[in-house]
């Protein structure tokens, strides 16, 4: 999505991604099939390249601050990826900035210990490679510990929350910054995945207020340049604290392709060459929902039904991402719907996705 | 633009087109290098497809109307094509159908003598190949036919033109037909090509309505299935007058991409394979400018200056080609811009047109 935006830019792109024909090579110039930390790959990116962006939190970091040594500049830096990808570190860093988060603690020797201290219930989360409910578990009590997370892992108050909240801030590489609309994301409690979300919130002026100003202050605290998403808790008393920062487009900011004036993917590469920052308003409030397969966990060829019915409701933007395989639980596309009320919208978004069915195409044995 | 939407809606696509890796095969599993003509290269497009439809009034007739016989649909089919590629039948058969249209004639013999008959000042157009300007020339005496066109023609009262207007309507296999809001489309005197166009036209709800009328009568009288645009002259009495008909996606519907609930090309993908038509609502008024390259007629690689000006207008969208050459004419892209009022989303527009050059990047001697 992030090459599409640049071609029509005139933006010219080179990809490292190891899978050849990588999505994101469709339009680019160039691919380059190696490892995302392989370091003489990164340098031959760097040698075709005016400017180096990423959208996964990969990438080895020595050789990144090599190529920022160098001369070529790295957006988001190395830097700013040694924060995130540890979210311990995430959390002290940020929490140096002043901003408001869950109460925390290191698990440092056994996690028994650690949460003796803490007190149940609580989250232990993976330090690292965390992702759509991986590296995240919920401890109720010490009868829990069996299904614990093993590795390097921190845990975390569990909050009682009314709202989990999203703000896309973007930051310019001379420090100017621009948040959009606070989106509310939905997010499925058996998966701890991004199910969908509304755009805007249905929050207050005082909390989008609010919102804005723990989002700015984190991305800036992070000198961070390109397009960030800045994920929150609003608790049943009301109180908003810190969860993440992801530093690249985000699920949630699918979005704002059709439902704000520049999406995020714009937006970033907007940051990261240098071009002013794009208009964050609103053109429709709207609602997303993620797709994913259904059916069996084993790898097929995809197969999509429910297409007709999907379609035969009024306003439904269905994007596909053109997967080949699909898998239980693998996002396949998203589906937009754009409606001055928000809550309309989710709901047709919702009855457009009950219409259909993406999976794998397994042949049944007779 | 056709098979990027096709992608996005697990549609898959084959591509004939006589360029290598041309536009459309960035999102198609396959693509035939074969002239348009080819009716071999058709054939095979066919046993690939289970529906054929084109983006340029191009392919042998005999070659579809055999695919068609064979039991391939092609949508829009052969005697649309027939009826559209030449403007003399497209007259006489819209005409037939009782539509309102300009005074016209055919040219048998000299044009001196048609002229005689008809009177100056007229309109001159090729039967045949006109587009974008092309094929049209403007007589206003005696004096003019040195610089008339050759080859098989048909000449045309001038209306004195308050609007042109066109009518994007999408019909279905099943006879199902929408139109969109109607489009004012501003063309460039000296080019007579596509210059920009207000999204809706500012015209009252009596001349909508004669509008829609005129479109779907003549998309129904053709048969169509697909994305249709009907261009019409509103004069300064207040007549309305079809001009002509193209069948398929067509550059003044490009502001639907954004402007409207579901964009001219999926429609025209959901109509020829017989998926349910999509909302033709408004999102949000808007104007777009068309971006053609200045400078040298002679081709040479793509230069934009200007990109940080023009992007630095609030909510301009940026859509260049990615053309790999330009030269001067010709189209490289356009710029829509949203606003509640269409003609202050004109001016943005202009004003970003204004900041951009678009050019063929020449070596210059010393």
């Amino acid at each position: 999505m992030m090459t599409e935006r640049a071609a029509r830019l005139h933006l010219t792109t080179h990809v490292l991604d190891p899978s050849p024909d990588c999505p994101a090579s469709t339009f680019a110039a160039t691919q380059i099939v190696a490892d995302f930390d392989d370091a003489r790959a990164l340098e031959a990116l760097a040698e075709r390249s005016d400017v180096v962006t990423f959208d996964i939190e990969r990438g080895n970091l020595p050789a990144l601050q090599e190529l920022m040594d160098r001369g070529t500049p790295v957006r988001p830096g190395p830097r700013v990826l040694t924060l995130i990808r540890d979210k311990l570190l995430q959390r002290r860093f940020l929490e140096a900035s002043g901003l408001p988060m869950p109460r925390y603690a290191e698990v440092e020797g056994p996690l028994e210990d650690a949460a003796a201290r803490f007190g149940y219930p609580f989250v232990q989360k993976a330090r690292r490679d965390g992702y759509d409910g991986r590296g995240v578990a919920v401890l109720q009590g010490p009868e829990d510990l069996q299904r614990a997370l093993s590795g390097p892992s921190m845990i975390e108050e569990r909050i009682d929350i009314a709202r989990e909240l999203a703000v896309i801030v973007v930051r310019g590489a001379d420090g100017e910054m621009r948040c959009y609309p606070t989106i509310e994301t939905l997010v499925d409690p058996r998966r701890a995945v991004l199910d969908g979300l509304l755009f805007p919130a249905p929050i207050s002026p005082e909390q989008e207020r609010e919102a804005w100003s723990i989002a700015a202050t984190a991305v800036c605290a992070l000198d961070g340049v390109g397009s960030f998403t800045v994920e929150m808790f609003l608790d049943r008393s009301n109180r908003l604290t810190l969860n993440e920062v992801s530093p690249r487009p985000h699920n949630a900011g699918h979005v704002t392709i059709e439902a704000a004036e520049t999406c995020q993917f714009e937006q970033h590469l907007r940051a990261v060459t240098g071009l002013p920052l794009g208009d964050t308003r609103l053109v429709r409030p709207a609602a997303m929902v993620n797709l994913l397969a259904q059916g069996s966990k084993q790898r097929g060829p995809v197969r999509v039904e429910g297409l007709d019915r999907a379609l035969a409701l009024s306003g439904v933007r269905l994007h596909l991402y053109g997967k080949t395989e699909a898998w239980a639980g693998r996002k396949m596309g998203h589906l937009t719907v754009l409606d001055d009320d928000p809550s309309r919208a989710l709901d047709r978004a919702m009855r457009a996705r009950d219409c259909l069915r993406i999976e794998a195409a397994t042949e049944v044995a007779a």
